[in-house]
């Protein structure tokens, strides 16, 4: 890629972010995008305008709100998860400032003035571009200025255990702050009890666990709850609950209708055959009426018989204080380790309550399988994608679905799909692929949304990492790549060496592009905004249906945390190469972190709240990356034929001792709740009542709130020796 | 090594072995042995000949009797330690008799018709022995009888799953059995805690550890006990119990004297300066009441200030029952991980008081330090040895120690020692290095006598097997061997494919001698015999003394395992190889396991009981010299290039599942307590004051049982809270 046409991506991008940004701001103040541009005030019933004049909304008026707001606002609005996730935003930031600060005056000037890239005439030859003067390429073999670029290595590798350092320190204290409120959270009470071994014949499997726990904690025990398998009498309940929203629904098209034709109205009808398209027509508002009312005894004939004769072999155990559970849940209960194991309750909403009872083993084994599965993606995903491109030319797809016909039968649209078929076929992949990776971490048997989420990303980093990066910068696929690193796995590191230099401009674009693109349609919300505008128009007719349609989701750390670091590796690599990435990164982390923030203040509604235990896992990646700058540095610096390379050998070794040693100093408080921090005292006497509810399933839970007692009679049918409080 | 030499080898062990047996036979029936052959039973107050006659003291009564004492006998002598040892002796040889039944009828024959020995006439030249045709060795390439030998292995490889795995359950219930005894064990009520954080300036250390359990666990803390710096208390200590000592035998001498005269008798001297050879000579009795009379006072002051001013930070914290413990030492207490560290309590009488205060990452630092030296010592102990061997010649041991020349001149002497020296310097390295390792161990920050054990164990494997095994059957230094592997990594297990089969009969007449003459030493004791014999004689004039001269060791698992281990090794790598070594296999453990039961009930006094910490120790040692076997297997089928040896690759990954599995199921309840286990009930109420009072050092335990108040009141000046029971 030449300068100018490098130059014009740029600025193009540019463009575009700027004009994103006008059109976040003009479409901002419009009260009826309120919904769309502000949804986590609402729903925490702030007014979105509230002493802002004219005057205050300016166009950079959300700018100064995200640089004020402090952290305990973002606690407030996003939860310790999104602190941690804005934490991890300004480390990054901070680590790339404090390099680029020292690496451009240095380096730049150094790699300027020396002349590796002259031909035998003295001169530059003309493809020679500014960026490959100013970069590592331009230095001769053997130069004593390779120390320099040593050095800068060396500086940029002690910047980041440093703020590594510091980050992990504060995000330790934040989330110790977060479990030590005084506030009462069920889940702090709570213990999660997996692989109840068969009781005898004589007892239910409630009565085990009650009677077992009982008796190992008589002073602290307070009730258990037995998980039941609830599948049938959640689908009777999703049932009731759509045929709910179809009254509504219909009740307020028909008196839609009514107004409209100053008239009786017409009664809304449908088919109740597949999708309303066949079967017979019936009235709606009567018939959903009618099915509820045979569904009702069904629900509760289901939730008597989920509670006695499913009951499964995991529990909820609640106790009457926080350091009672918490040292529970880290204490080894049986003898066998398949029997009684116990792990700290995740918080009521997020729990996958079907894979609760799921045994020791089967969950050892479904993780190899989804593990392998994950190595296989990750490694020959490009081989299913041609094949399928083949095998679907576009003769056979009109002959499958004849209704494209008129579309695949225009010159234009043929020509573009026979060319992309295969690319389309790979943005379906990509499109697809996280939804995947969540769906196979949730099969491994993992009990609660947030370690689904880490699990995901994780396997998601492997894939950015090894194809976007590596892939592209070895130029091959992985497949022929993974047979030489088999053959010799530092060989690698020898290749990036070889191709990182030569695809500097790509990476380059690369991270404008997701700068500026990327947070431009973030921030300006354009696919949110019009779905939800089309949704209101010709689709929501109750409130509740509007509602539903605005309500943002959660901040999907699942995809977002390894596209970022994806772009933390590709800068720290080239860091000290081209020492010109250094200012697009900064800029990334800087508009990562200001856009975020305002996200998290204005839009998003997390779903869960792990108190930042998504900072181990994102630690360790970001020192994943730093080591594969080290090792590929080495690379670097020994092509140009400079015996000393072997000097940056001891960073990998440092690397790995800093991993160990951030490991065993922050990392229990993140496995388990230090009995320091569960011993803060309450401000109030929690309601034990109220904490074990919390547990309930929707589905299981009684309409009226005085049959929770009912509900507790069935589930707990011995009472507890200690009633606490 | 020719059929008639090895016989001749194996039948002088046997002849060994059953003059030992004769000779204990003969002299354990004298009384006055009765001390070197029956300690055991004397230290627990049990008379040797109770209820045994003439008849009955039969040369086999010993046999009978070791035969017929159930486990609970065994660990009531020796400890659940023992018994778990005896399990370890009873498994190996159930599993190479499980071997040996199978392999011997199908294998010999398989072999011994076969005729890939035989020269191009069809017979067999004369050097081949009777071993190689019964061997691998007589196989042909690609026979299709090499099919019988992959299915031996395994056979061999599920039999030691299957008797692994009912060993490892028997030993986790014996452990938990001896875990959940109602007997009242300090070390059960205690908790071990390192790394206390330096408490602010107006705090005691003391105060701050009483501070911080108490609050956070208001209910079941009992008190304290800050570790102390005693080295200063103790030296006075042993000062004192040495003048003692000095005078107790002082006075038998001079007793003797006078009834041997039958006057006033001389009263007994002895020099003041080094060794008691120089300096000015005194009346011992005298001199030594002058000196404790000094010291005493010494003792004092120096344990209050021990007490007040050299607190460490490290403690042991006690707790009012068991669960409450054992609870407490499984869960994280401070929120830096490098504060406040808990584990559980070690037995009083292990504690290895000088490492309890080393900080965390001290104890890391050392750890790695010392894996280091033991690496280079397991790799290159050749080196120093052969140098040293070389520089210290005979003319310069005469230069520098002259009187040693009446001796080294005499010719015979002289061409000994010249041909020996290096074999000299090996035996004493071998000789030293269990020493060298237990207080390489030790240095680590280990804080019990029994983990020190368990982790000298570890690196005498390491050695024992790379040096004696491997080495001696690749024929070379692991030097040059080590140089292999690095560059080829599985290529260790092709080299001892080729050698193995060569080198049996020397690996056969190992095992024989460590059979035969190894037990009968261990068996007639002739060295401690004679070590008690010449000390009664001419030192011990006191009860104590001579009762320290008789006083047995331990088991001293430290050498016992490893070399038990490197039969197992031994034996397991030639089971398929020549069947003929698995009898001798099914003896050694057969013969050591009668021997050892027999040497657990009457002669050994455990000095610390771990519950059979040993086990998953030895147990993932034997799953390692399985996988040897395994991989040493894969190599020596495919060297006759039969394509299906592959077919033994799935093994080496069913080993690892295995080895996963048993440490998933059982070992968490040897790392930790299962609160099951902490939870049964106690049969008395158990004395508080007692257990605190188990965990004072003997130097500061005061002389008198009523002083301890005031020593507690010292140690713990702020009083509980909850007093318990």
């Amino acid at each position: 890629m030449d300068i100018p046409s490098f130059v014009t991506s740029i600025l193009t991008s540019l463009a575009v972010f700027v004009v994103l940004v006008l059109v976040f701001t003009w479409l901002s103040r419009r009260p009826g995008n309120a919904t769309v541009y502000y949804p986590s005030l609402l729903l925490r019933g702030l007014d979105p305008w509230e002493g802002r004049g004219r005057g205050t909304r300016s166009p950079v008026g959300w700018i100064r709100q995200a640089f004020t707001a402090s952290e305990p606002d973002v606690v407030a609005a996003g939860g310790v998860d999104a602190a941690v996730y804005l934490v991890f935003l300004s480390s990054m930031f901070a680590i790339l400032a404090f390099a680029g600060i020292v690496l451009l005056p240095v380096l730049l000037p150094i790699a300027g003035t020396d002349n590796a890239l002259e031909d035998s005439t003295g001169r530059m030859p003309p493809n020679v571009t500014h960026f490959e003067i100013l970069s590592l390429a331009n230095i001769e073999d053997r130069s004593m200025r390779l120390w320099a670029f040593i050095s800068a290595v060396y500086w940029v590798s002690f910047v980041t255990y440093f703020i590594l350092w510091r980050s992990y320190k504060h995000v330790s204290n934040l989330r110790a702050a977060a479990r030590s409120t005084s506030g009462v959270k069920p889940q702090e009470f709570a213990m999660l009890v997996r692989d109840v071994p068969i009781p005898p014949p004589d007892q239910t499997i409630k009565d085990s666990v009650d009677s077992y726990f009982r008796a190992l904690h008589p002073d602290t025990f307070y009730k258990a709850m037995v998980v039941t398998d609830i599948t049938k009498a959640d689908k009777i309940f999703q049932e009731i609950e759509g045929h709910k929203r179809k009254i509504a629904h219909a009740e307020a098209v028909y008196a839609e209708s009514k107004t409209a034709n100053r008239s009786e109205g017409t009664r809304p009808t449908h088919k109740t055959g597949f999708l309303g398209l066949i079967g017979k027509k019936v009235d709606t508002i009567e018939y959903c009426n009618e099915q509820i009312k045979d569904f009702l005894p069904k629900l509760e004939d289901e939730r008597k018989s989920a509670l006695s004769e499913k009951q499964q072999r995991a529990a909820f155990v609640f106790f009457n204080s926080r350091a009672a559970a918490a040292s529970a849940s880290q204490t080894l209960h049986a003898q066998m380790f398949d029997e009684w194991t116990v792990a700290e309750a995740p918080e009521p909403r997020e729990v996958i309550w079907a894979n609760l009872p799921r045994k020791i083993y089967d969950r050892h084994t479904r993780q190899t399988v989804v593990y392998l599965i994950v190595f296989v993606t990750v490694a020959f995903y490009m081989i299913p994608i041609t094949a399928i491109s083949a095998v679907t030319t576009l003769e056979k797809l009109r002959e499958k679905l004849p209704f494209l016909k008129v579309v695949v039968d225009q010159p234009f649209v043929k020509t573009v799909l026979q060319a992309y078929l295969p690319q389309i076929a790979l943005i379906v992949f990509l499109a697809v692929l996280p939804t995947l990776l969540v769906s196979l971490s949730k099969s491994e048997g993992i009990p609660s949304q947030s370690h689904v989420v880490r699990a995901a990303s994780g396997k998601y980093f492997y894939f950015i990492v090894f194809n976007v990066f590596i892939g592209y910068a070895i130029g091959s696929s992985l497949f022929s790549a993974l047979e030489k690193v088999i053959k010799n796995p530092p060989g690698i590191f020898m290749t990036l060496a070889t191709r990182l230099p030569g695809n500097a401009t790509f990476f380059f674009t690369f991270v404008a592009l997701r700068c500026f693109v990327g947070y431009g349609l973030e921030l300006s919300r354009l696919v949110p905004l019009i779905i939800f505008h089309l949704k209101r128009k010709y689709q929501c007719k109750t409130e509740e249906e509007v509602r539903a349609a605005w309500v943002p989701g959660n901040l999907r750390y699942n995809t977002r945390v390894p596209n970022d670091m994806l772009i933390v590796t590709i800068v720290l690599c080239y860091s000290v190469i081209t020492p010109l990435i250094l200012p697009f990164g900064v800029a990334y982390f800087a508009l990562g972190w200001l856009i975020a923030k305002n996200q998290v203040l204005r839009v998003y509604v997390p779903s869960y709240e792990s108190n930042g235990r998504m900072w181990p896992h994102m630690h360790t990646r970001i020192i994943a990356a730093l080591m594969i700058y080290q090792a590929t540095m080495i690379g670097i610096i020994s092509l140009k034929k400079f015996y000393y390379s072997t000097i940056l050998a001891p960073l990998l070794v440092i690397s790995l001792i800093f991993a160990h040693t951030c490991h065993a100093r922050f990392y229990p408080a993140f496995a388990k709740t230090p009995l320091e921090v569960a011993s803060q005292q309450l401000k109030e006497t929690p309601n034990m009542s109220a904490i074990y509810t919390a547990y309930i399933p929707p589905c299981l839970k009684p309409d009226k709130l005085q049959d929770v007692q009912v509900f507790e009679d069935a589930q707990s049918r011995t009472t507890s020796r200690a009633p606490s409080f």
